[in-house]
């Protein structure tokens, strides 16, 4: 059993100020119930390995995740990535794999020598950038934890990715930026472009009462299952999902 | 909003030596857990309400709660009973509502002058049982907490309601007793004798992900809505029915 994600406690619960429905645990700020979740994964001898996937691929019998250049293998994989707030920039579907990618580990190599830009919403996303300017030519770096919205009244930002075949430039409101890339990095990707084949309604996944999904082998559980988006639902979703893929593995071993 | 339920601690939950998997609670006990919850309810202050309801009847805009004597009234109704562990006892289904009842508070009156049996398979049995001793003739009181379950290996435990229009009497391994009503007085009824109409799957009713089940207004969550049996499962099941039924009040609402 191998627990894919940041060790580092998660921003979003931290900055919660009050959680008054976490059954249980009444007004508990998110940071003490971030600690308690933590505290709980101790208690039980669970690490967290400190690891971004950049896809999961559906091989028939078992999964492969991209895990940077490495490639880690599972028989069955539970989703709790969370849900992409962040609507796509202009352009991000058209060009994604031709030169926008979601993972600088991954695609570094492919841009050696370019100029690339970094759109950094995640909180590691400055980390990657280093790890960037070590392979390309110069990183155009993007910090997006402004907290702007896309659209606003009276504020126009633009964060246009344009190109023909593929990219050549980041228009931005500052400017006009030529790059070969544009690294989106966000803390969770839009879960069809993270495991292609996956059946999803918008920004989330798909699944039934049990968290299966369309996918034999594949569960998701928490936010990106669906709303409501409320920690308590997603830690009774998280049971089910990991007794699903329990019965799952249960169930293969006896076929083989 | 009402909570119709046992203000007592629930003996299931207490009786648990340890619960490892309810999230950031680790290893505690059913009753440190129990007394948790009911603390929960305190601190935002829900009340329990210790009426046991005997039937929801679904009257199109709104609900009918049969609480012994009394009519409740609800926009939406949650149920969350909990699942019925044991089977229905030979003749049970089909002497129901002609000799057999499960509300002793709701049917007493129908049998004054005669001789009914309860079977006390609920904490409470027994002060129903000295309800009934106040209506009807005479009440043979059968405990059924002797948590025997019904068949064994080597143990044959008769109890078979038998009759022909209607119930005539109550056959167990110490003997036939003639009685014209048997009381079956269980923490939960099946579902689908508590809510006529409802949707289920044997002793589970149907829900889909957002906790709604086939008669509109009416939500389930817990072990009633199926398996697995978890505590944080129900929790988290708990939330999102609450969710959806402010939803469907707020959409109600609206229409008027």
């Amino acid at each position: 059993m191998l627990l894919l994600g940041s060790s580092s406690l998660s921003p979003k619960i931290s900055k919660a100020h009050r959680i008054d429905n976490y059954t249980g645990l009444p007004a508990i700020s998110g940071m003490e119930l971030a600690e308690r979740l933590k505290a709980h994964l101790d208690e039980v001898g669970v690490e967290i390995t400190d690891k971004q996937v950049g896809a999961v691929y559906a091989m028939g019998d078992y999964f492969a995740l991209q895990c940077g250049e490495e490639m880690l293998e599972a028989n069955s994989v539970i989703v709790a990535t969370g849900v992409v707030q962040t609507k796509a920039l202009d352009g991000e579907d058209k060009f994604l794999g031709r030169g926008v990618s979601y993972c600088a580990t991954c695609d570094a190599r492919l841009y050696k020598g370019k100029n690339v830009a970094v759109l950094g919403y995640s909180t590691d996303s400055a980390e990657e950038a280093l790890f960037l300017s070590e392979i390309v030519d110069s990183v155009l770096y993007f910090p997006m934890n402004d907290n702007l919205p896309d659209e606003r009244n009276n504020i126009n930002v633009i964060r246009e990715i344009i190109g023909e075949n593929s990219v050549t430039a980041l228009k931005t409101d500052s400017g006009e930026y030529d790059v070969s890339c544009v690294f989106v990095l966000r803390d969770a990707v839009m879960p069809d472009k993270l495991i292609p084949g996956v059946e999803t309604d918008g920004a989330h996944i798909k699944v039934d009462i049990n968290m299966k999904t369309n996918i034999s082998g594949l569960f998701a559980c928490g936010d990106v299952a669906g709303k409501p988006y409320q920690y308590i639902k997603a830690a009774g979703q998280g049971n089910i999902a990991a007794l699903s893929a329990i019965g799952y593995l249960n169930e293969i071993k006896k076929e083989v």
